[in-house]
C-alpha cells in the first residue's frame, strides 16, 4: 500500500509502506474512509520540530473495520468507526476521569494518511456509529478525530458556560472549531480574533459574534475595549506560541478561565506575572475519546457541521499539495481521500 | 507611635512613625488588637526582594475601629474588625466574582506592624464579628486576615473535595492551614510534605493522614508510591520557589488541580511540559475577603483553631526578635500585640 511519509521541510512523499497488520489482540485495522492533514503536522513539515527519519504521517481517521485481533469485543468488521489519534485502553484511572489522552497505555496513532491503518487498544479507542454514514456526514466525522474534540476539550477546560463572554486565539482549523464549540455550549459572546477573511467568515458561520484583527498588545487592548476593560472570562489558545499564549494570558479576565490545546512551542511563563493574572489555567492533548460519543450524536442530529473546516479535498495520492497548501494558508484545512 | 520599619537583610527596628490619620472619606482607623510576621515579610527580610528605603511592614490584622470617614457605612468604632491585606471596595466586577485582592481599586495594606493602621474602602474590606470576641480567639480571628484565608484559597483553587486526595507542598503556616482547610472540605487523605518535628505534629493535628518528609525527585516518587502511581488530585503549592512548584506538579494526577499561593520567585514554567502533565493551574494572592464571613464563623463556632500556627507571642516592640525567630525556624509564625 502507499502513504504519507515526511522525509524532511517540505518533503512528504507518497510511497509503498508495508500494508499493517495485527500485532496484538486488542488491535484493529480499519480501512480510512477519509483522513487529512493537522495543523500540528506542519511544525515538523517546517521544519520547526526536527525530522529524525523519514516518518509515515496521519493522526486523524475514520473508516470501516476490516479486521480485529482476538480480544476486541466492542468493535467488529464492517462498522464505521471513528478514533482519536492517542489509542487509550479507557479504563485506567487517567481515563476514568476523563484524560484519555494520558492513558497509562497510550499509545500514539500516527501512520493514518494511508488507506489502511492499525488501531492498537482498538476496544478503548475506537467508537462506532449507528450505520454506515452517507458521504456527506464523512468530512464531520473525521473532524471529531482530532480538530473538533480538541476545539470541544479548549473551549471545555476553558469553562465556557451560558452567557460566557469567549476570546479564541487563533483561526485555523481547532480555533474555528472552538468557535463552534463556544456556540453549542451556550456562549452569549463569542470574539474571534482572525485576520483572514476566509476563517473570519466561517468563524462568524461557527457563531463568532465579534472578530478582532489586531494583535498582540493592541489585540488585547481591542479585547479589553469590548469587555468594559475586564476581559473575556474563557479564553481559547489555539496556537501554541509564546506570541498567542501570552495574548490569551492577557485577554483573560482576572479569576477567568484559559485553555491551551495546541502543543507549546518556546514558551516560557514566569510564575509571578501569571500568579497576578490570577487566571485558571487548563490544557494540553485533547482528550477526544471523551467527548467522542457526545459529539457523534450531535454530528448525527445535524446540530454540528465541523466538515466546513475542510475547505479542500484531495485524493490522497495528492498528499503533498495538501500540505503546501495548508502551509502556504491556501487552505485551513485538507482532506484526503484514498482512491 | 512606633512601629516597625524593615531598612534592609535582617535589620528590622521598632521606631517612631506617624501616627495614620483618615484621608479619604472611605477610610477606617482601627486599633490593632493584634498582628504577626508573615513568611512573604521573610523575602525582603532576608534580601531576596530588595528594600529601595526604610518600609514600614506588616499587612495582617484584627482590631477595633477608632474612626471612620463620613462615607463609610458598614462599621462603626468600637466594633471588632478583621481585613485582608488588599483593601477592596467589593464591588467591582473582579470583586463580584470573588477576586477582591485583584480589586480594580485594590490597595496593599503594608504598616499593620503597629499599634494603629488606617485602612482604605472600609466599607468593602472590614468584616466585624457578631461581638467583641475574648482574648483566647483573637489569634484565630488574625490568621484569618491572611494565612488561614490563603490556605483556604489554596484548598478551593486546587479544588479540593469531599473524598480528595490531597498533597500540600511546604509546612510553613499557610501549608499547615492548608491542610486545615482540606480537612474541613472533606478529603479523605492529606499528604503534609514536611521534615521538621514541630511542624509535623501539627499537620497531623490539623488533619494531615501521611507525612513524606522527602523532596524533590524522591519526594516525588513517593507521592506517587502512595497514590498508586498516580499522583494527587488536589495539590496545595505554599512555597513559591522553582523547586517546590516543580514538585507540586509533578506530584499531581493527571486531569487533577494544583494550586499555588506563594508569590512566586525565579519560577519558569515551560509551556510544553505543562502542557503533557494535564493539570489545572490555578493561584495568585488570596482573595481572603471572600472567605472572612464564612471563617469567621468557623472560628466563632470552634469548628477550627487557626491560631494554632503562632508559636511565638511577642509583646510589639519586640517584632525584630520575631522575625530573626522565623527566619531561624525556630518559630513558626509569630504573633505580636501591641502593649
Amino acid at each position: 500500500m502507499k502513504g504519507a511519509v515526511l522525509y524532511g521541510p517540505r518533503d512528504v512523499r507518497f510511497e509503498e509502506r508495508p500494508a499493517p497488520k495485527i500485532t496484538a489482540p486488542t488491535d484493529a485495522i480499519i480501512r480510512i474512509s477519509a483522513t487529512c492533514v493537522c495543523g500540528s503536522d506542519l511544525w515538523p513539515y517546517r521544519g520547526a520540530n526536527k525530522v529524525e527519519q523519514p516518518t509515515p504521517m496521519g493522526h486523524e481517521y475514520c473508516g470501516i473495520v476490516e479486521e480485529v485481533g482476538s480480544a476486541v469485543r466492542s468493535v467488529r468488521p464492517g462498522q464505521f468507526v471513528i478514533g482519536s489519534f492517542f489509542a487509550s485502553d479507557n479504563s485506567c484511572p487517567n481515563c476514568q476521569i476523563g484524560y484519555q489522552s494520558s492513558c497509562q497505555h497510550r499509545e500514539f496513532v500516527g501512520t493514518a494518511q494511508a488507506p489502511v491503518l492499525r488501531v492498537p487498544l482498538a476496544d478503548g479507542t475506537l467508537v462506532k456509529t449507528s450505520d454506515i454514514p452517507t458521504n456527506d456526514l464523512v468530512p464531520s466525522l473525521l473532524a471529531l478525530s482530532d480538530v473538533m474534540g480538541t476545539g470541544w476539550f479548549a473551549a471545555d477546560a476553558a469553562n465556557v458556560k451560558p452567557g460566557s463572554t469567549v476570546v479564541v486565539v487563533g483561526d485555523g482549523a481547532v480555533g474555528l472549531l472552538g468557535v463552534l464549540s463556544a456556540q453549542q455550549m451556550g456562549a452569549e459572546r463569542i470574539i474571534a480574533m482572525s485576520r483572514h477573511d476566509s476563517r473570519q467568515k466561517l468563524a462568524t458561520e461557527f457563531g463568532a459574534t465579534d472578530i478582532v484583527t489586531q494583535r498582540g498588545e493592541e489585540g488585547v487592548a481591542r479585547i479589553k475595549d469590548l469587555t468594559d476593560g475586564v476581559g473575556a472570562d474563557s479564553v481559547l489558545e489555539c496556537v501554541g506560541t509564546r506570541e498567542s499564549m501570552m495574548q490569551a494570558i492577557q485577554s483573560t479576565r482576572r479569576g477567568g478561565y484559559m485553555s491551551y490545546v495546541g502543543v507549546p512551542h518556546g514558551v516560557e511563563l514566569q510564575g509571578e506575572q501569571l500568579f497576578y493574572t490570577h487566571i485558571h489555567l487548563h490544557g494540553g492533548p485533547a482528550p477526544v475519546r471523551r467527548f467522542l460519543p457526545e459529539l457523534i450524536e450531535r454530528v448525527y442530529g445535524g446540530k454540528i457541521n465541523p466538515g466546513k473546516v475542510f475547505d479542500l479535498e484531495l485524493p490522497l495520492d495528492q498528499v503533498a499539495e495538501g500540505y503546501r497548501a495548508m502551509d502556504e494558508r491556501r487552505a485551513i484545512k485538507t482532506l484526503l481521500r484514498p482512491s
